[in-house]
This record gives C-alpha cells, sequence and structure tokens, in this order.
C-alpha cells in the first residue's frame, strides 16, 4: 500500500473538510482521531461518509496513523487551541523522524506557537503554525491560509496547501509564508479582531438604519446589497444582506428573534490584550470586543433602559442619510484596516518575523471572512511602498477618507441625538483625528504625572529623551 | 534596646515618605535597603537626613532588620513590582517566625498577590497586598491604602495604618480592609484606571477649550478652578488649574513646551486587560490607555498631519459651550467611575473576594489621586443599596445623567466638527447609550456568526441556554 501525502490528526468540522479539500485535490490523506471507549467510531465514519473511491488511510492507531505517512511527514493537527496541542504534540513525538513537520492548524494562541517553534526545532522536528480562516466551508473549498514557524517547512508543504486553498484576485493561491515564529497565528488573530471591528461596523450601520428611519429588514437587505455592489463590496456586507432576508415561521425576520447577545471564541480578546501588551494602539477593534461583552449584560441593560426616556430620532432626508452612512462605513473600515495592518507591521518588527504586508492583503483576498474589495488598494499601497509605516498615509486613501469625512462626522452626530451607541464607527472617528493631530492634549497629562508622582516629561524644545521635573506648587 | 514596631523594606520615594508618616505617628520603625558594593549607603542617608532625636533603627543586614523588629513582625515591602518582591520575601523568608506579616505596598499585580498570599499563608506567613495611592505626597501626609489578602493580619496592622491614611469627608481613615487574595491590588489597579479616566477627560476637555475657543492657558485654569468649587471638584481638576498658571522662564505657558508623548507604568494597561480577560466591559478606561499609545506617535502624527486640512472650529457662543462641556465632563465622569466600580463588584463576585464598594468609595475620598467629590454619592449609593449591581441604576445618578446628557451630546459634536478627538468622552457616550438600549444590533452579529461558522444562537422567544442554528444559505 502506499505511503500517503499528507496525514490529518483530528477530524471535527474543520479538520474533516480539510481533509476532504486535501484528498480532492489528489491526495492521499491519513486520518486519524482519538476515539473513547464506548464513543462511535469518529475515524471509521468520516470515511464511510467520504465513501469507498477515495484515497484516505484510516488510522486505528496514534503508530499506525505516522507510519502511513510519506517522509518527510507532515502531519496537519487540527484539534482545540491550548494544552490538547500541546498532548497531541507529545503523542507524535515520540513516533517521529528528523525532518517531519507538524502543522498546527487551529486557533492557537501565537504565544504558544512561538513557544512550539523553538522547543521542536530543537528535536529537528519542524512545526508550522496556521491560521486557517474561512469557517467549514472555507477549508472545504479553499481557505484562506496564514503559515508561520520554521521556515525550512515552507517549501516541502507549499504544493499541498497552495493547491488546496482559495485565490486572490488575481489567481495567487491565498497561502503564502508569513514569517517565522508565531507569525503566521499571529496574522490569523489580527484577521480576527478586523473581522470583529468590520462586524460591529456594519452592526452600527444596520442599528442606525433601523433605529432612526424605520427601514423594514427587507429594505435594509436590498440596501446592504446595493453597497455590496460598491466600494463596500466584502464578503460580510453580502451575508449580512442574505441574512436579512431570512424569515421565520411566522413570516417575521428570523433575525428579530435572534437574542442580542453576541458570543465569542476568544480572539478579538487576544488581540486586544497583545495590543496593550506591545502598546500598539487598537481603539476600534477593542471596542468592537466590549461591544459583544454590553450586548451579553441582557438584564442589566433591560433594568436601565427603564429609567431611560426614548429620544428623538428624526430623520427627515433618508437618501442623504444613507449616503452620509455610506461614507461612514467605507471610512471606518478603512481605518480598521489600517490599524489591523499596522499592528501586524509593528509587531512584526518588534519581534522581527520580516512579514511582508502585500503578502497578508493578498491572502485575505480569498477564502476568509474578512475578504473584500478593500483588500485591493490595500495590496497597492504595500506594493508600492513596502515599508510604509501606515495605510493612511498611502495618498489613495487620505484622499478617500478626506472626501468620506463629512459624512462619518454627520452619521456619528446623528446616533448622537438618537441615543443610539457607535462605538466602533466613533471610535475609529477619534482614532482618526488623534493621528492627524500634531499636537494632543498629552502634554497636560504630562504635566499631572509630574504634579503628582515625579514621573518627569519631556520638552519640545530639547531633544527626545531629555527629561524634566518641575515642583509645580513652588511656582 | 526596644524592639521597633515596623519594618520598611525598601527606601526609594514612597518607602522613605511612609517610614518617615510611621514614625512621625509614634512608631519605631526600622528600615532596610539593600546597598550595593561601592554605592552610597541608602540606610544611613535616611537616618542622617532624618535626624537625630526621630525614633529609627538602620539596620546593615536583613537578619539584624528582621530581628529589630517586636513580633509578630510587621515588615512593609516597598521595592518595584514583579520579580524583586519575590526576591526579596526569599531573601526575608529564613529570619521569619510563624505569624509574622509581610505587607507589600508596591503597585503589584494582583495575580502576583494571589499567589503569594496562598503560598505564604502554608508557611504560617500572612501576606498582604496593600495598594497605596497618593504619590510622594500622599505616602508622607496621608495616603488611601487598600490592604487584601490574609485577613488574619488586619486586626494587628490596623492600628498603625489607620492612624498614617488620609482622611475620608467623614473623617473615617482612608484604610479599610478590601478583601482576600489579590483584592487590595486589584481595587487599586482600577482607581489607576479611573485616574486615567479622568486625567484623558480633563486632556479632552482642555483641548476642546483650546482648539475651540482660543481660551489662553490663563482663562482655562480659571474656568478649571471655577468648575473645582462645582460637583466637578476633583484633586486633579485642581491640579490641572495649579498647571496652567504656571509660565516657562519665556512667559509663555510652560504646558506649551511639554512635549504631547505620554508615558505609563502600566496600570492602566493591566486593568484593561484584565476586563479583557474577565469579560468585564472597560471601553473608556481602555480609550485612555490607547490615547496615551496615541499621544506617543508623535512622528507619525506629525507626517499625517501633513495631509489634513485644519476643520473649521466656530464656536460663537462660548458661554453655553462653556455650560455643555461641563455637563459633558461630569456626565462622563460619573459614566467611569461606574465603570470601574461595576468591575470592582463584579471581579470580587467573580474571585469570591467579597469586596464592600462603600467601603472602596470612602478610602478614595481622601489621600488618592482621584478623590473626588463625585465620590460621596457613589458611596451613598452603595450605603443604601449594597447589592447595587451598577451605578447607573441609582436614581441620583441616572436623573442626573438625564439632566446633563443634552450637553454631552453638544459638546461631542463640537469636538466632531472641529476635528478634535474626543476618545473618552465619546466611548463613555457609547457605553452609555449601549447600556440604556434594551434591544442592540448583536442579533445581526449573532446571525453572521451563525452564518460562517456555524456558532448558533439563543432566541428571544425560547429559553436562555437552548442553541440553535439556521442553514442562512438554504433559506
Amino acid at each position: 500500500m502506499s505511503k500517503s501525502h499528507i496525514g490529518m490528526y483530528g477530524l471535527g468540522v474543520m479538520g474533516r473538510n480539510l481533509a476532504l479539500n486535501f484528498e480532492e485535490k489528489g491526495n492521499r490523506v491519513s486520518v486519524y482521531n482519538r476515539s473513547l471507549a464506548g464513543e462511535e467510531n469518529i475515524v471509521r465514519n468520516f470515511i464511510d461518509e467520504a465513501g469507498s473511491d477515495s484515497d484516505y488511510f484510516a488510522a486505528d492507531t496514534v503508530e499506525a496513523f505516522v507510519e502511513s505517512i510519506e517522509r518527510p511527514r507532515k502531519i496537519v493537527i487540527m484539534v482545540k487551541a491550548g494544552a490538547p496541542v500541546d498532548s497531541v504534540v507529545d503523542e507524535l513525538l515520540p513516533h517521529l523522524n528528523r525532518g517531519d513537520i507538524l502543522i498546527d492548524g487551529g486557533n492557537s494562541n501565537f504565544n504558544d506557537t512561538e513557544r512550539r517553534v523553538t522547543a521542536l526545532s530543537e528535536k529537528d522536528i519542524l512545526f508550522v503554525g496556521m491560521g486557517v480562516s474561512g469557517g467549514e466551508e472555507g477549508a472545504r473549498n479553499g481557505p484562506s491560509m496564514m503559515p508561520g514557524g520554521n521556515a525550512d517547512a515552507w517549501d516541502q508543504i507549499k504544493p499541498i496547501f497552495e493547491i488546496s486553498s482559495a485565490r486572490a484576485f488575481d489567481g495567487t493561491p491565498c497561502c503564502q509564508w508569513i514569517g517565522k515564529g508565531g507569525a503566521g497565528h499571529f496574522v490569523k488573530m489580527v484577521h480576527n479582531g478586523i473581522e470583529y471591528a468590520d462586524m460591529q461596523l456594519i452592526a452600527e450601520a444596520y442599528h442606525l438604519m433601523k433605529g432612526c428611519t424605520g427601514m423594514s429588514a427587507s429594505e435594509i437587505s436590498e440596501q446592504f446589497s446595493a453597497w455590496n455592489k460598491t466600494e463596500l463590496n466584502s464578503y460580510l456586507m453580502e451575508i449580512s444582506a442574505e441574512i436579512l432576508t431570512v424569515m421565520d415561521d411566522d413570516g417575521q425576520p428570523l433575525v428579530d428573534k435572534i437574542l442580542d447577545s453576541a458570543g465569542q471564541k476568544g480572539t478579538g480578546k487576544w488581540t486586544a490584550i497583545t495590543s496593550l501588551e506591545l502598546g500598539i494602539p487598537l481603539s476600534g477593534i477593542t471596542e468592537a470586543v466590549y461591544s459583544r461583552f454590553f450586548s451579553s449584560l441582557n438584564s442589566l441593560r433591560s433594568e436601565l433602559s427603564k429609567n431611560y426616556e426614548p429620544r428623538e430620532t428624526p430623520i427627515t432626508e433618508k437618501k442623504r442619510f444613507l449616503m452620509d452612512l455610506s461614507e461612514a462605513l467605507q471610512a471606518a473600515r478603512i481605518t480598521a484596516y489600517a490599524e489591523g495592518f499596522y499592528m501586524i507591521t509593528k509587531a512584526g518588527q518588534q519581534f522581527g518575523w520580516d512579514i511582508n504586508p502585500a503578502s497578508v492583503s493578498k491572502i485575505w483576498q480569498g477564502g476568509c471572512i474578512i475578504r473584500s474589495e478593500l483588500l485591493r488598494p490595500i495590496e497597492s499601497a504595500y506594493l508600492n511602498n513596502p515599508d510604509l509605516e501606515h495605510l493612511l498615509l498611502y495618498p489613495q486613501f487620505s484622499q478617500e477618507i478626506n472626501k468620506l469625512q463629512s459624512g462619518w462626522r454627520s452619521t456619528i452626530k446623528t446616533g448622537i441625538d438618537a441615543g443610539i451607541p457607535l462605538p466602533c464607527l466613533s471610535s475609529y472617528l477619534s482614532q482618526y483625528d488623534a493621528l492627524h493631530s500634531k499636537k494632543l492634549p498629552a502634554s497636560l497629562i504630562q504635566a499631572q504625572r509630574d504634579y503628582f508622582g515625579a514621573h518627569t516629561y519631556e520638552r519640545i524644545d530639547k531633544p527626545r529623551g531629555s527629561f524634566f521635573h518641575t515642583d509645580w506648587k513652588e511656582k
């Protein structure tokens, strides 16, 4: 029996679909999943469903699994992030040979990946941490993949992953090497952070349209579809339009029956926490994470709303309002992507990962949740200037937001008057205005800190690194 | 020679001043500081400065230091947070006896304190993590102190600390037992988070006044002084008014010479990170932390400002503008304190610390950086209803913000028109509006998550805990 090209450890939804995807592209795939005594046999079930003409090796033991794969082995691990990954690595390790490659395709924390790459390279095992985006469907038909870690692995795994991935606008595979260590999982983490922001921005637009104009779900859906044909095009806009057409059994929009308490799996939180740890500002994505927290306080909100008089929401010029709103959305989205890419490039420098932001914008163009038309000019920006410090410095974006900002500002003012919370739309405007402020009032904050804590300050007329203290009370 | 009542390990600014404070209150104090070879003798210098009629024991060795203190020993550790605390504990441990008390008065992370309390209680050493606020001056003349940890220590250390602390409005010492484990340092951390927000709010008001009205530093100082005589009274408002009267050698306001790049020591970051880890929303304080990050990007801001046309800033009715601004400040401050207290009460429940929020509002009334008139009604709120879930549920506050919100909303709109970033003022308004929204658009976010990731959702017409999935594309 011929050996397999690749192994898949873990047959959850993502693992199954990736295995089906690999096999369909002409690979023989070994599959393995731990089975508990008395539980149904996950591996057998998978093989039965796949059909007899498919090219799998169903392993009953981890030894047989490893043995069935051609060397150097390529084994994808698709299990829950955290301790389970370490446990699987420990289980596989005694059976591996030097030069074998382990690819963690789960949503692992990049710090764990960083640690695993180093620890395994000492044993001559090549560890790759690969972010995979696109959900079930992406995994089955072509996800966006962000591999990073031990660079020696890349040439060997490249053919299998490239052919199984989605395609960018120009047909390039949405799978390119991201960088050393935890770079792949880091980029996937920021991808998810941007996803949080993009979802929240659409939700805020929906809230405004519903609250201020009384548009029905169908009308909002039509507006989203129309926007999806403009520069606001994105997968999230597309599915939001579709969602709003779905009716419940009683003929009412299903979305109105859904409890307004947003869940999360943690990657948005990680992005926010990491930005704080690294000292990189990420206020918009973090507001999106907090918005989910606020949404989950349903009973507190219900209590508080009792003492609150709803505000007037007079929209007289609906057409103008919708035009402003589209401008607000686009301006805030550009700022959100700029925020995410700034974090990627800054962290890449801090960690020495050497990330190519043009590659990142390319592999996000297909397969993943945040795929959108906006990634086209972002890629151009980085291709034209690989060292671009911040996307808002790119003339196309600065000119575009200059045109959009009046609608952006009006939209937020409408929300303020209506009492409709716009945490992301307004946080991004604050960010935009702060980034374009040559002078911020942090000088007063430095004076306060020096007043009560003798923390010292720098002066605008002295070189950086010279620190001064004033005894403010004696003056 | 009689034994000392208490020992001070670490004679940095805070340690020196606390030791002077303890001694002044009638305690004999043993002092110790590691001295490196060739360095000046920190302990001797301290004693020389204190004068010969003072009641200190200057220890040359850690053995002599511990030996000089009456049992059960009370030793305050005032060293840099982190590894140095563990190092000092390890150094002291072999010389201690059962029942001795170690009090860490530094800005330690509450997780470290939690760990130390448990580890040392196994050795019958009583560990206390105590937040100390008030800066140098507070430490010298009466700080606000937040002790938590091993509760068996409290009765023994209470007399020394109460008499050395600041006083609340009613004369009660600003030092009360906070709770078990890391509770004391946790409360101090949130205190610092609120401090970040309060400083940022004043800075935003300053930015608006300067940018929109052209008021001079002296005029702004006068306005701050006037506000300080109203419900906006606070230590931070008071020192901001003072700061703006200080002129540089050339007669220009010194604050204008200070580089607008705000530093930080990390406790604000910790507060934000902890809120994310615990799933407790803290968007306003976190925006204040990010604002310091943005301020530090001076060269990027300078670059970006080149492509940006300054916006019109027409304030015609200055009196009205200032009235609105005062309302905005007060409304945002109430929301900021409510945010901080919500984190304290929720975390207290999660960790089982049994924190009394009325005590917290009392000990912050004197000595600490965020002391302010606002803590008076906050204390009343918790005294009237110790189980109050959120301060905004308290009728006095909900009525007050109802009156203030129109000025709050106008002020932010003024900033939006002027292009002046108001991250904290506007984030708190979003928070206020989100908390008072019976229905948020998170239903759409749940639908999106279910669409692309089969994450399921709950329904408003079904019990909590029942999860549904829809195949949105088939509909």
